[in-house]
């Protein structure tokens, strides 16, 4: 259990950038390189309080696992170089690999392009009793399939149904299916992890001038980058449609690692933590089960 | 291609029985006896009907297989002996089985009670190009489940999801599903065969007599009889949430078995009539690749 004043310490620095309410959400109100006010100097505190957040976060995964009744779900989308894996790496990294899956959404397989655009994101669900994270998701569909409409051409879908309100339903689709999956026991948190333009410039250049960064580097990313302002437009429209309290999204300032790391975490355990976890507890039947158990093998000699 | 005049005689058998709209459908306003207007002297022409339906739907399924666009999801749901198998049986028995699956849902399994309950249909989804049988489906969850509520208690829900409206917000999620899914290209029909509470006591009673049909028979049938009224209103509650242009539902008069295929035939080849399939035609670049493959094979020598 962690003390109402830790709850209200994490809480602070989650609710700046939780959004449960789409209808007036606009991407601009939200400063990529905010820092909640904490100075570079505070970075090793920060990291302090991301170690105690991870920790506290293995000891909720364990009660889930028991408990076996939530899932949670994890969904990470960013434009290039926002830090998406190293904020999965370093948020989870404490986790038991048992109870936790981690998905990466690569370019559809024929397979997959053979059904419904959700149908793949659902083989990857995580089951009651554990964490899923997608590592891209199911919102790849309203995003880089919507700046590159090309992609919607190869999708094999039958030519009347692509209309002209095919992201609108597409984004109807999504939170339909996030509100069913949470009526079902998914806890479903969605990170947009907020880099500016002028950070992923940086950030490139490093890995391009870095040799041990370069793998990191495919000429395609500049390309994307050139469709910057279409893709925040993507964003803002996703995040509009399917922010919800029962799936709310998290705009979490990406100009500074070590802050948005702080951020993810803390939102995570802020979920987790209202969610009241606990160990099952066993009932006088069960309970003189056991005692039979303990008889039983105690009599063994 | 049908003529104008047999699509015409095909809609007669489908009309009276197609649910598009919900809001207000009455179960009490379908007779499980009527024929529509035939008398058993018809059975001959009804029984050929039926084999030049299921005719023309193999090269339907051929077309659909080839264009690989659209699929076809047919959902049957019943109470016990209102001829489910035999009807799925003598409908598809012409159709190809490399592109069509039937799929019978039983009890749940501990992998897919982890899941929402949408997840296990999701599985069991046709690809593009193909056909899908459902023999019950996603429906037990609002039907089986509704009238034995014990079954919710066993699906590891935390308790807190569980609420007087789980019923109305499972349909809900069913009517969004289908919706989505018609919206990426599934056609959905779904049949359920009405059978009356004194047709279905004389079909046990010859399962219970005739020796080669006991083997269809189990003790439970009869006390599931024992909650026919709970049933009906779960099925009419089900049809009213769910019945959509997008998804009809279509309440198949199921006391006289010949009628029963009859109609349910019909309404297939009606909906996929009515996606006017083809063969997918080759451009003038491809035209020019296949002359070249001919020469190189004459070549050969």
């Amino acid at each position: 259990m962690l003390s109402k004043k830790t709850v209200a310490a994490i809480r602070r620095f989650v609710e700046p950038y939780q959004v449960v309410k789409g209808k007036r959400f606009r991407l601009a109100d939200f400063d990529p390189d905010d820092t909640g006010g904490l100075g570079s100097e505070s970075k090793p505190r920060a990291r302090d309080l991301l170690a105690h957040g991870v920790e506290w976060l293995a000891e909720a995964q364990d009660k889930l696992y028991a408990q076996n009744r939530w899932s949670v779900l994890l969904v990470f989308q960013a434009m290039d170089a926002a830090g998406k894996d190293g904020t999965i790496k370093h948020v989870t990294s404490g986790l038991n690999p048992q109870g936790c899956q981690v998905y990466s959404f690569k370019q559809p397989s024929a397979e997959e392009l053979d059904h419904d655009f959700l149908w793949r994101a659902t083989r990857c669900l995580p089951e009651r009793g554990r964490i899923g994270i997608f590592n891209r998701s199911h919102y790849e569909e309203v995003l880089v399939v919507r700046v590159h409409q090309e992609i919607l051409r190869g999708q094999q879908l039958p030519a009347k149904l692509v209309g002209r309100r095919i992201w609108d339903e597409r984004l109807e689709d999504i939170a339909a299916y996030e509100r069913h999956l949470a009526r079902n026991g998914t806890v479903i948190l969605k990170f947009f992890l907020n880099v500016s333009r002028k950070e992923q410039k940086r950030r490139f250049l490093e890995r391009l001038d870095e040799p041990e960064k370069n793998w990191k580097f495919a000429a395609a990313d500049v390309t994307e980058r050139g469709h910057w302002d279409a893709y925040m437009a993507a964003y803002e429209a996703a995040i509009r449609a399917t922010a919800a309290r029962h799936a709310p999204w998290y705009v979490v300032p990406a100009d500074n690692k070590w802050y948005t790391r702080l951020v993810v975490a803390a939102a995570i355990v802020d979920a987790m933590e209202s969610l009241d976890l606990a160990y099952p507890t066993i009932d006088e039947a069960q309970r003189r089960e056991l005692a039979a158990a303990r008889a039983t093998l105690a009599a063994e000699g």
